[in-house]
């Protein structure tokens, strides 16, 4: 079965300092017209750093969107041409004030299929020296690391709510599972 | 500290089907002023499914922001005012054609939470008998179901990567871990 729309006509809605809104026309495979309005993001990267005992680093952080306080893992958004795995290095030390020199790649995951078009690219960062954080001017995070056993805990009582944190996680739990870590 | 990012003064870009975007300036905790680029969204519902001998319901679906087919676990948005918990019955039955009388709360994630509000409620099925399909008219997808280990395999190989399907199964073997089910 052909499952592909086709674009018929499109127009730009916004095109704002993260993301890009646009609302394009398109032939449904079955053959009815609809619309389809799209964020189009630079996408992220994200990194599950977990310690030699096992202890996870996450970013207690505030979002705007949900007004909510929420436990993270270090990420940050794409620069344009920047590549995911840069990105990530890069954004591991800034929020944590850790370097790293080797991150295994832990893939892509889209998080919210059906309107935007962001990858959150996923690393994993066992390996690390202390540096120097440096956030930018509109970031205000804390850094805490924690047991696996109770993040895994705050994942299922959903204390953890963030994607892309629990989508490292289990992958992470995958690799072990197939002894590759 | 105080993490909390203030409303200064705010806009709406577009009010649309889907999706509504505003834009608001905001008052940083440490002092400095920003703005904010949110995505509005009603939220959605997702549900896994998984047979008595632990087959998986997938739906594989083109998504038309990452112009790719891909494999998700059946979902849909909230209608306005509806519950996610009937918003998963409904979706479930007309998605797969399947019909279940009780849902196990697997809780909510949120799928990019620098950007959008949208909540994604997620639950799990494990007693279902067959009914009908009625898709949407701008919907076309096929329904299909893996052993859970196939589809572990596929998250870990990046054929899986919808964040709901992978934040739901983690919540699952977490679920199983502890004995829960």
């Amino acid at each position: 079965m052909d499952l592909k729309e086709k674009k018929i006509s499109g127009e730009v809605i916004y095109d704002g300092k993260i993301l890009k809104l646009i609302k394009d026309k398109v032939l449904c495979p079955n053959g009815n017209e609809s619309y389809r309005e799209v964020v189009r993001h630079n996408g992220g990267a994200a990194i599950l750093c977990i310690t030699k005992d096992e202890e996870v680093f996450l970013v207690k952080q505030y979002r705007y969107p949900y007004d909510e306080v929420m436990y993270e893992i270090p990420a940050g958004k794409l620069e344009v041409g920047e590549k995911p795995y840069d990105a990530a290095l890069r954004e591991f030390e800034e929020e944590t004030g850790n370097k790293t020199d080797k991150l295994y790649d832990l893939g892509v995951m889209y998080p919210s299929c059906g309107y935007t078009s962001e990858k959150i690219y996923l690393f994993l960062a066992t390996d690390f020296k202390k540096t120097q954080m440096n956030l930018d001017s509109d970031e205000t995070l804390e850094v805490l690391t924690l047991p696996l056993s109770k993040v895994k805990d705050m994942i299922l009582n959903g204390d953890i709510k963030d994607s892309k944190a629990i989508c490292a996680l289990m992958r992470y739990e995958l690799l072990k599972e197939k002894g590759n870590i």
